[in-house]
């Protein structure tokens, strides 16, 4: 029979061979309590600007937001709306949040083995308190105690940030977002520290949705009206450097291939021109994007900020949800990605300044070893993110570090992004990190590769150190 | 010293560590007894119809129709004649089947590690009752004992099934086929379960060989007489109706690619009347076939009947073979395979229904990571086959369950297949299988990621209930 | 703390699960004294030619000339010229080699866990007898100590080739080399078996630095006067020819993607003299290759070279330090490899002929299972070579035999190349492939898939008899 309680073992996601198992837990324990480094994520930064945020519901908090949890559920016949997810028609969706979460119950046991299934299960425990394992039966009971622990003032957003002992923590945000929120929190004189990261995708991207509202916007809020590509550039410049000044230091870009290619002034204009004239190709909106990455390097190389780029993921697949949903409705499926000839000219131009880090995170795993290892372990500018979104996962790190490991070593590595925007998920996910790679150490040392001392350095590396010195947050 | 006997560990295929051993004889203790369930195969359907069908020679039975014996002999050197393989112009091959066997036994050291040598230990032992290992000195020793067992009454077919413990099981039937061995085996009162499975690739692929024909046999067969587009889906829903009455739950189809696309009827008509007149190009078929992949899926949301796809091998890659032995010869090699942007217009057009059930096979492991568990862990009509062709083998699915579960979770995949024509392995595939997950799962509970219980659960679903429920027996 | 000596336990890169370890190590223990043999490698002949050859410094010997252990620190900011690299230009580069040895010692920390440091710390204990780690402390000590031992005469070439076990080892030469070297230690009556390998990729690609100068060159060397096509295919019939005389038992053949194709004879003509006048496209260069590939296949049929070809490797992907350094310098990246296609013309017209072994080597470990085992398991003509570059490392050779055997089998492998440039890394890089493929084989020996006796014949194969049968060795 299944078990009543959530396991969760000192030792869980550790090799059970007794050898290993033990230099594991000794380099796990080794780390466990260093503070948090969360240098790439989604949370929205209103939850720490008002000292009062309150999160809801359990569903409000658990549900409705996390595409992770009702994709899964979709998957298996159960539409969003019976899951509350907005329309964006406004049309009728579920309203009653134990029935919302009474469905979760009833089909919890699609997450057995899953990285939201792990995530969740240390969320009950470790979050809430719950040691009851989530059943069809006593869905309303366990509602009502998670209910219980949200309204009290120990669940608000900046105590829980104590609670899960975060060092630092960077929200991601549009160009041309006014940071008000990040205002308020510094205003706030709270200790916590929470930054910005400059994601310029909506006016870089010509095909974004709204791209035309989005440079009038930028005109605004960098008062440099943009009118051709060198205001557009200057605008570019005033946003990154407002925030920086808030704080930020990285930037992060999204794109659907790697492509980069330096355009002539000459071209760059002409493409911005017919952009703004609401005549842009596909393939012009391809070439922009690749040229404004190699502008995005080059600003970095200038101004210091850490150059994230995130590629491969074919964004709104499923039409029908996107009309219906809008985006970030677990629709989002990777595709084939290939990096050693569209990084070549960025890497050429820039890749040999060390002033520069650029770090690249991928979903098509096969290219770790044949192009991204080979990539980071030679050129002084480029290190590799930790695996991403749905490598977010125990079998995901152990195949990253499998696989790029042995070509790039560890200092070409980054260390861990929780990338979530579950607030409460976020010590689960560290957690995760920190127990595969103590366990992947292990692995090393039981094998004769490295030595116990060295796998020590480099668990502390990995939860803690690579993170903090990447994103330049030592000495900011 | 090599040992003299097979090597048939009880605990075989499980990991030597102790504690996850002891729980994958458990979990596999609890599963070993469950029916098999066969839901796509080639078994040749007279095997049945006949009551007192018999294999032949132990060459006919083992060696002469199984291209993952011969094709391993002929990379070495052997040529195909030197086992029998009947030639396509009727020149001259080996016809003593004792030196067939000797030849097998002579090179039967090449498939040490091979899921080809571990299902004939399996057959050797279990289903002959033969320990001794097959070497140059008993080759005709053991040629004997083989051909005394399938010379007695016990090893007819239909008893096999029965010894074998099969519930159901499936054959792949062309489009065309009037079915009359079913029929037989209807009328004939016996109480196992044979069922075809509709695969009109032949009528389909326009750059099938002989698809002109093939359409004529249509006409026939259907009754309806094939002159245009119209007529000809009509004579295909005629056929998909006879085969559901016939006691299909499934049809199958095998393209190159996974390329999908809705041709408007106009262009339909056009690709339609080309390949009439025989001036169909490659570009026509691939076209024509991507529009046919998206029509029986609209079909089988009518009818009920599960679409399975199979994608990504290049057929006859030696013209050699193909020309003198035809086709099915062990050269047909995978290629590199798309699918996120290939299946789109199907899954956007018909993924949405969960009427539909649409089960993806491949060839190309990397694409498990990235594009087949993020698909079928997201739209509710599709899930994900089990490991396919070279990799229905211990490692390929180790490999597949690390790359698809943490994404599409167990219940978004479908069980085994095993999909073979070799009827006397079919328990030694299903073995291998169970053996595999119970393992895989053992290494879930002694990492503290799921517990026992879910883990029996678990199993159970993937050695019987998934299958049942993805092709619909149940209540059937 | 980290341990003072380094960690080279006797059952290192083993399985920590003691029954995988016990029969892991009594299987390495079967094949560690077997004699080295050596089919592929950059060794340069020169240091065996001279009976008094010094390495020079230990930063002559394990820094400046070896682009595994320089790419690492250069990928983390180190300068070339800081680590003594030699510009094209003459320009200044640091001279002082304990300067540059103290440089590799405070970044030693940087190879924890791959392959270099791997190698580098067997070297360190077993070819200088050196216990202790290297350390920024103790760098200046451990120089002189190498620089003793790289004084004395136990370090000359000849005696480390006994020293180390060699039985045969093969360098890589250019078609126009006139194999001075080899002549020399031919006629010095030493007894160490050192061939040369014919590498015509200067004279055969096109678009290979200094192509023009090259045909020169081999007009000369060969006595052909090249002039068209005619002469040039005899002018290399003719090194050929030179090469198998002077010991060559193979040919060498690198390239950017796996495409083959036969031009007519008027094709090939007007594409070489286009090239003759330096008017050859890229596309030009392209099918040319493909074209002498098969030239290359059909002429190894004739005179009994083993044929190998190595593909993948997008050279000098940095241009400033190709500008600055010249090739080969860790800025050769991979790219995505298609092999079901591109091969098929060469296999078609070749692959069926058992006189031809066509050995590949890839760099794109996608196509181990989906393509190149599917090959290898089919033609006879076909073997595939071990892990190549960046996975001749632990992980790599474990992926490699995961995805390879189950398909092909050992026997369609061809055991071990170093293929390395760095003489003394050469029993370190052995040691690994013999002990990892010792645990492999004692995983499928604990887990019921082998015996312990076939284990052991597959063991002594891997280690030492399959590359002797494949690079016909044997007899020569």
């Amino acid at each position: 029979m299944t078990a009543l309680n959530w396991n969760l073992s000192p030792d869980r996601f550790f090799s059970p061979e007794p050898s290993q198992r033990r230099v594991a837990r000794s380099l796990y324990d080794a780390i466990v309590d260093l503070p948090l480094v969360c240098p790439h994520g989604h949370v929205d930064p209103r939850v720490f600007a008002n000292p009062d945020y309150e999160f809801g519901t359990p569903a409000d908090l658990l549900i409705i937001p996390d595409h992770y949890v009702f994709r899964m559920l979709y998957s298996q016949g159960v539409p969003l709306e019976a899951l509350g997810v907005p329309r964006r028609d406004g049309g009728p969706v579920e309203e009653d949040h134990r029935t919302i979460w009474q469905t979760l119950a009833d089909h919890f046991y699609l997450f057995r083995g899953t990285p939201t299934g792990v995530w969740l299960a240390a969320e009950f425990v470790e979050v809430f308190g719950i040691e009851e394992k989530l059943t069809s039966e006593n869905a309303q009971d366990i509602y009502d105690q998670i209910q219980a622990k949200l309204d009290t003032p120990l669940f608000r957003p900046r105590l829980l940030y104590k609670r899960f002992n975060i060092e630092v923590l960077t929200t991601t945000d549009a160009a041309t977002d006014t940071l008000e929120h990040h205002q308020a929190i510094r205003e706030s004189g709270w200790e916590g520290d929470i930054r910005p990261t400059f994601r310029p995708d909506g006016v870089v991207n010509l095909d974004a949705a709204g791209w035309r509202e989005n440079i009038d916007t930028l005109s605004q809020v960098s008062g440099v009206e943009v009118r051709d590509y060198a205001s557009y550039i200057q605008a570019l410049e005033q946003r990154r450097a407002f925030f920086k000044d808030m704080g930020a230091t990285a930037t992060d870009h999204a794109a659907l291939t790697a492509y980069t290619e330096a355009l002539s002034p000459g071209e760059a204009e002409t493409l911005f021109q017919r952009a703004l004239r609401g005549e842009a190709s596909a393939d012009d909106a391809r070439r922009f994007t690749g040229h404004m990455l190699m502008e995005m390097a080059r600003m970095s190389i200038e101004d210091g900020l850490v150059m994230q780029l995130h590629v491969g993921s074919f964004r709104n697949h499923n039409e029908l949800i996107y009309q219906r949903f809008g985006p970030d409705k677990g629709a989002d499926i990777p595709v084939q990605s290939e990096f050693t000839r569209n990084l070549r000219p960025l890497l050429n131009a820039y890749g040999n300044d060390p002033r520069l880090t650029f770090i690249l995170f991928a979903l098509d795993e096969s290219a770790y070893s044949r192009e991204l290892a080979p990539l980071a372990g030679h050129y002084p500018a480029m290190r590799l993110g930790p695996p991403w979104w749905f490598f977010d996962s125990i079998d995901g790190m152990i195949r990253y570090r499998q696989n790029v490991h042995e070509t790039a070593g560890l200092y070409n590595t980054v260390g861990f992004n929780d990338d979530t925007r579950a607030y409460p998920s976020i010590p689960a996910r560290h957690d995760v990190w920190r127990r595969v790679e103590a366990n992947w150490l292990a692995g090393l040392v039981v094998r004769g590769i490295i030595d116990e001392g060295e796998a020590t350095e480099m668990a502390v590396e990995s939860a803690y150190g690579l993170a903090r010195r990447a994103y330049k947050f030592e000495g900011n």
